[in-house]
């Protein structure tokens, strides 16, 4: 523990979930900011609070001599200020290290040093805010170019897509007309936004969290999914590796942001990190075992770094962005997500809401990403909308829940968010799993249903059984017959549970041909087998498997237990009373 | 959303963390409490908190006037003071009600209440503190006999364990000299003491969370654990309903804490009840979906109460007690807990430390029961001892260690914390079984192993299936030869996943007499069938279900088939570099 004071430049909402961690600990805080009621100074009583810009380099110095360890919620500060802190008062730590901070709120400079560090970026360049300089940037890297404000950009402004030439005056005006430096990107389209929170220690050791998926409205942080799930075994460990190898390359300890995008080839570059707890680091507060911020004042404090594992199965974090002056449509969708299991509502008692300001966020965890999905659903529903026209906000909330909540297209097509895959050798394996996919339903479990052939499509076979877990598939279940290869193949390349479906084929064996084939692994590749033709067993037995992560799951199938019970009661006593004279067995 | 202004009487922790929960819903808190610093104050800065006693009428009525809703973090308020603050403030809403506050806060009438409501509780009467009177009690309920205050009485004080008749004096004088009303209950001696956090809307609807199994020590509550695993089925649902059922009959809205013992029979009576939230509901805030601290805000405020799930697989929470005036050793089990995956800490910010005084409190989470036992064993034998020698500071640790962290006797002995179950028909099959057993030790997956035979042992089998799952087994293994009807059976009780091994027990079928007793189950009840005496697969495919739960076992095995593949390309080489010609074939 530490009896160390902690000064924070800046007391928005980070600096609160910041003060927060701090009260858990007992570790005194001084926030830095204007104002008696910065959000961060109302949840921690202190006289101390100082009221005055994280810019300015007289109310820094006070900070300074109130506190043992500085650090910032903010990179927007004046790092002269600190620089002239570390003269004046050697004995305070400032974390991140000054140098970072500067390197980093200059976006250019930031690029320079990943390059150097041989980071994975896109190509930019240098650009004075004139129509020459531009254009010859425009020769070098193509349209349409991404033109960027190197200073005091942030929740994209600052930033302007400059589509064709006709355009340029008008970005050198939105751009500060002339007056602030810019530089340019390369405009890379790509397929997501990712983040990773990075950890590193006051020693330089690094910790990472889980690769999560950012989605972006108007340029500010919109939705934030934790963990990632996407069709691609090895991306989430190269994504980690690219984050903490990048924040290894700057001093100071903290929390850092790193903010990547997933180029449609597959290839990450980083587009740009932040020196500080990030708003697609939130949802660690309740869905990983210690938060970003809990980390943060550990890492500055050069005590040891938590656990940054998800302690949930998945976990989505919604900013509430003021759409105008009133606070109603951000109370409206909080007063929903009371209503909604698994949500957490943030917020952040900033005194006046104003269009495109972070208000709060809400933080829905769930059991599996279907169920994470229908919980978010009815958030998206009521989300705050800008437009004026009801048609147009309804029409903006149906595209909302239509992109990031789409429903199955229909009972019997595939689940966007499947948990079991049920899979088949070939078409005719059809009606034999049917009941497999009815139990599914009946049972609300989320799956899809396909064909793979071992023999037939041995490529689709690898693909599949190779990245089913990185979709988030957590069963699968293969029917085969004859020489059945598909249930074994596929368990020898993914760690997942297979459950085997012997199909009884051709009439030539009965189908224990399919039950020698698809029992009899070799050691090392269990296969879990169920009676010939069974797939009703197959899919009660994948949710037998799924229920050891979702107790609800194991009382729905004692309930089902009980009801085969029932039903069997039942017949006993039709037999006594009506005698077995009359008696008529049904078949099923 | 609610704007209403809620007024908390008492600043505790309780208050603190009810504080916390209510920053998030920006719900405006005035806490009444002596002094500028109570622990609730220090985490709302408001220039409205009131200090003075919460049982000062004058000061109530102050706070009245400043909210809108009256709630208490503490019974023993001034029960007056709320009737009068209900004619003076008629639009001040008070949850609980004052009249449950005054039931609840004299214990014995709190029995009376109950027992005219037909909860279960043990034999209890009246006596006053006379000798006269106590010894006719021990004639009507036997010694020993459990003499109480009716009132003020917390964390044991006021409580007297009457050993024998020459013992009536010392319990009159330590129980208040004859001044205060006593009442005595028959002594039970339990197995568990049990509890249920209890949320109750103003619409007198209520919903529990789970239970737990609640420890004490020097009669201070000092262990929670959440969820409660006992080789019982049925008794968390009895004792959820038991302690619904007994806040239903309360008037008012709120979280109640529900203190119960199990006793050696089984039966389950209620101890007491609290009107407010609870210490063994502090896991909430990490472990479940919804903390009881902001569900007693929902409540009390008429918004939807959250979901009381559990969001994580065990959870547990220490109590961090001062043993002395000095914080130094509740600070060393804190940076211990530091160093620990799943742990929170929470200090409550209490300006002096004392002896018996809560300080605060560590909750740890973990993805199972056996984790969560080694993640807490730390921290026991860090924990804070009163002894004054070092001896007996060690023995209070491995005694407190051995009590709630014991470890597994020996590497092939069943560990007390088992995932996954072997089980066998018959000791002729532990050769065959063995292997499976090796796998889950080289994964370190807590195991037990037994024999359970289903046709000597059928009542054996009928109640090891039956528990399973309460016991927190997860997953079950069974090997069974012949006409093997185990497996099925197990599975045909028990709703968790039953794998079966096939056991070649006899020649005369070769082992094909196991596989389709075990594989060939019918529509409803699946066994998951390995190969034919392939217990090792039988524990891979176990790991694999389990990593449905524990995305880090999915890591493990995708290693062990590396590894098992590097084996493999390494014998190519040798049969490569060194040709065929003198290869020689290793045996399992």
């Amino acid at each position: 523990m530490s009896d160390k004071v902690v000064g924070i430049l800046g007391g928005g909402q980070l600096g609160r979930m910041l003060a927060s961690a701090a009260s858990l600990l007992n570790i005194q805080i001084v926030i830095l900011d204007v104002g008696e009621d910065a959000p961060a100074k109302q949840v921690l009583a202190s006289s101390k609070h100082i009221d005055g810009s994280f810019k300015d380099q007289q109310k820094i110095a006070e900070l300074a001599s109130q506190v043992d360890v500085l650090t910032v919620e903010i990179e927007h500060v004046d790092v002269d200020a600190l620089d002239a802190v570390r003269k004046s008062h050697p004995n305070v730590e400032i974390h991140p290290a000054p140098e970072t901070i500067r390197t980093i709120q200059d976006k250019f400079r930031q690029k320079e040093h990943l390059k150097k560090h041989s980071c994975p970026l896109g190509e930019f360049m240098s650009v004075d805010p004139t129509p020459d300089s531009i254009k010859s940037a425009t020769e070098k890297l193509g349209l349409p170019l991404m033109l960027k404000s190197r200073t005091q950009a942030y929740d994209g402004r600052g930033n302007f897509l400059l589509r064709s030439l006709s355009d340029i005056d008008n970005a050198i005006n939105a751009l500060g007309s002339g007056s602030r430096p810019l530089y340019a990107e390369k405009f890379l389209p790509f397929s997501k936004e990712l983040a990773v929170m990075v950890v590193r220690s006051t020693s330089g050791q690094v910790a990472s969290y889980p690769v999560v998926e950012t989605v972006h409205k108007d340029n500010i942080c919109h939705l934030v999914f934790a963990p990632l799930h996407i069709a691609d075994a090895g991306l989430c460990k190269r994504a980690e590796e690219i984050a903490r190898n990048a924040v290894t390359t700057f001093e100071g300890a903290g929390v850092f942001g790193v903010e990547m995008f997933l180029l449609k080839d597959g290839t990450i570059t980083i587009n740009e990190i932040a020196p500080r707890p990030h708003n697609s680091g939130h949802y660690t507060i309740e869905a990983c075992e210690t938060s970003q911020y809990s980390n943060h004042l550990r890492s500055i404090l050069s005590l040891p770094i938590g656990s940054t594992t998800l302690k949930v199965p998945a976990s989505v974090m919604l900013n509430l962005i003021g759409v105008s002056d009133s606070m109603e449509p951000i109370k409206s969708v909080c007063s929903k997500a009371l209503e909604v299991p698994g949500a957490s509502v943030h917020l952040y008692g900033k005194k006046d809401c104003r269009k495109g300001r972070k208000m709060g966020h809400i933080t829905l965890v769930a059991p599996s990403d279907a169920e994470l999905h229908d919980r978010l659903r009815p958030l998206l529903e009521t989300l705050p909308s800008s437009s004026s026209s009801s048609i147009d906000q309804e029409k903006e909330r149906q595209n909302e829940v239509a992109l990031y909540t789409p429903l199955q297209p229909s009972p019997t097509h595939s689940h966007p968010q499947p948990l079991v895959s049920i899979i088949m050798g070939s078409d005719s394996d059809l009606p034999t799993m049917l009941p497999a996919s009815q139990i599914l339903t009946r049972f609300s479990i989320p799956y899809e249903l396909t064909i793979v052939s071992a023999h037939r499509t041995p490529a689709r076979l690898y693909s599949f059984a190779e990245n089913a877990s990185a979709r988030g598939v957590k069963v699968i279940i293969a029917g085969a017959g004859g020489a059945a290869h598909l249930p074994g193949m596929v368990a020898a390349i993914t760690g997942l549970p297979v459950v085997g479906v012997p199909v009884r084929s051709s009439t030539a064996l009965d189908g224990v041909d399919s039950l020698y084939s698809i029992v009899q692994m070799p050691r090392g590749i269990p296969v879990a087998t169920v009676a010939i033709n069974n797939s009703t067993n197959a899919a009660l037995l994948a949710i037998r498997i799924l229920s050891t992560a979702d107790p609800r799951l194991l009382v729905k199938m004692e309930e089902y237990m009980k009801d085969m019970e029932g039903e069997v009661l039942g017949k006993v006593d039709r037999i006594q009373e009506g005698g077995w004279g009359n008696y008529e067995v049904k078949k099923h």
